[in-house]
């Protein structure tokens, strides 16, 4: 037996891994090697800014995390159910009809671990092997690893930059086939700021049913569309849509992990099922906060609307006049694309050379599909001091490179 | 168009979920109806006592909430990395140390949203379709789900009651086969509270180096062993040994959802793409109260052994003189596994009907596996005053029984 314990110990077996680990190696991860290289600079004290991720400089609402520490003394930090507190999933429920005008009670709502894990639940409880599951480019860098983790192949459906990233009805109708069991898509979309119309929800809706197709709609950045709400199908379609969002945008919670996903009664008892093995319940404290956080969401939302939108303004007027950076104004959210292909230079080349020069981390657009490896994603969504002097040190750079 | 959509709503289309979905349907669940039936009763104010979860009435330490408290109000409610964060890896990596002997960098370890958590992100990158992964019983409810999540097929190797429910190598031995890639198992085991020797470490040591298998230690009772540990093999086959556990336990944190995996590096990163996409990273007040609780750890965890303690002897002198009921004292941990068969009642039975007649919720051995099914689980980890009572009122329950 020794023997056997030292060969082990002095040359390590070729241990295997699942196939899985194949499918999440996440083909997106590149694209943040600018922003981590950013954050380690701003933590060495230099003067960078980081116009690369979407987590504004806002604090939580003072209720919210005020009930949270009210919870936490009164020792709230025991077991919850799988599914969260039906409290908590009715108040989600009513959000959810304030949204799309779908009734639903406790039994179409489940609480999770932020979007991106409801996504992840969604995804494995639709697909599996031999499947295939489409998704609508421009899209977010983790629904590659998040889409075939269940085993199933991503699809991916680009819109065109020349007409604005807007949905293709027709393209998408091509790429379904006899194993199309789902589309994925965000809207508003990060990065494009594409807020889908009615006319694109009902154009994705009839398709669903002469298919027999899931439609999950990602609506993270719905409370900071118009009104907090955006066009969805979801009461039209109650057996077939799914949908996913959270508090982390629209009440500035994105490290509190509370997320959800409304959908058919069926699918939330197989996610429930899921939730059990997966996470065994989450924090009753979290859940109490996230209570709160919806019973003040129209102010909450308001809050960060007004923020998004004055950001958006400010950077665009201080952009427009340079013709080697061309964008169309975001429908939502807290991001734009900038087409930077005038430049002469790549979005992946824009980012690097940017960053390198005037220390401003924007993410390479290439990181969200083929369709925008020509632009770059600037998060707006940051204190106005910090906004402006990067758009100064943007209008520097662009003005120092020669004509494409 | 109107018509596609109309006949969908009117009659649902037999809309399709992922394979995945049947391996998930909780082959325990029914053990769990007696205590949601009690904690029902419970809530409408009847006079139950609840035995059936391992949830003692003790708050997480204040400083632990505290620090959590400090950081909501600093405002640490945004992003984290998908790992946990350094600091943090790093106090893990020092309480395993502890326990382990194994010394371990950030790179071993990954936080993860509780050991449950961690034991569905090892089975998902540990082993697929076609794969054996074994599993020890008797086994906690949550397990053949977890395990068969990722594709698997779960084989049980039960230890007998005949013999304590002690490792019995020669059956494990007996049940590898070319396609086995994982053992798992948890000591101190829940429900029998039977902690693995050395040599019976040893000994699946030297099975998972013959056949190249990994061996997955779910260790969320270690701290409430005897010094706060159980023997490990971790330090003997660092590339083998996957050691699980969390702070639910050992610093009365349940409900936080605060645990981790160690590892090779090459499974962390592994488990890191899959975090990235499962939930895109966890709560950093959580993860700064979670650090303090890793520096109060010693105290902690001697307060939950001594109150552990206590009432198993509280428990085992109330009962032991009835002939009817058998029981091992528990190595550790807050269950105690009664042999109920001398009352003519199986594990089921006996719950329902100790339940019907005096209100005390147990729950049926046979959610653990065949191999329990003539037992009924006890937690004894609660306030004493209903503990006290839960004896006299079993005491009764038994006394009224007939002979068998």
């Amino acid at each position: 037996m020794q023997a056997d314990l030292k060969s082990s110990k002095n040359s390590p077996l070729p241990m295997k891994f699942s196939p899985l680990v194949d499918r999440i190696t996440g083909e997106g991860s590149d694209a943040w090697q600018i922003h981590y290289a950013a954050r380690a600079a701003q933590e060495r004290g230099e003067n960078v800014i980081l116009l690369s991720v979407g987590d504004p400089d806002l604090d939580t609402p003072i209720e919210v995390t005020e009930q949270a520490i009210a919870k936490l003394r009164a020792g709230d930090t025991h077991y919850t159910p799988a599914s969260g507190r039906d409290t908590l999933r009715s108040a989600i429920a009513a959000l959810h009809y304030s949204r799309s005008g779908q009734r639903v009670g406790v039994d179409n709502v489940i609480f999770l671990a932020g979007a991106q894990n409801a996504l992840f639940t969604a995804s494995l409880c639709l697909a599996g092997p031999g499947d295939e599951v489409i998704a609508l480019e421009p899209l977010y860098p983790s629904y590659p690893a998040m889409l075939e983790v269940s085993g199933a192949h991503m699809v991916r459906v680009a819109s065109s930059a020349a007409r604005g990233f807007r949905l293709e009805l027709a393209d998408l109708e091509a790429a379904i086939t006899t194993r199309t069991r789902a589309i994925f898509f965000a809207t508003p979309n990060n990065p494009s700021g594409v807020v889908f119309s009615e006319a694109d929800m009902l154009g994705i809706a009839q398709l669903a049913v002469r298919h027999s197709l899931w439609v999950v709609c990602d609506e993270v950045y719905a409370g900071l569309a118009p009104q907090g709400r955006v066009p969805s199908i979801a009461a039209t379609l109650p057996e077939q849509v799914v949908t996913v969002s959270s508090l982390s945008k629209s009440h500035a919670m994105p490290g509190w992990r509370a997320g959800w996903m409304v959908g058919p009664k069926s699918l939330i008892a197989h996610a429930e099922a899921l939730a059990m093995c997966m996470l065994f319940g989450l924090p009753g404290f979290v859940q109490e906060a996230a209570i709160t956080a919806l019973q003040v969401a129209p102010a909450a939302e308001s809050r960060i609307r007004e923020y998004c939108a004055k950001r958006r303004n400010l950077l665009i007027a201080t952009l427009k006049d340079l013709p080697k950076l061309r964008f169309n104004a975001p429908d939502a959210g807290m991001f734009i694309l900038i087409d930077v292909s005038a430049t002469g230079l790549s979005g992946q080349n824009f980012a690097r050379q940017l960053f390198a020069a005037e220390g401003v981390a924007v993410l390479d657009g290439g990181a969200f599909g083929a369709s925008t490896q020509d632009f770059v994603r600037v998060c707006f969504a940051t204190d106005e001091t910090s906004l402006r002097e990067a758009c100064t040190r943007i209008r520097r750079f662009v003005n120092s490179l020669g004509t494409a």
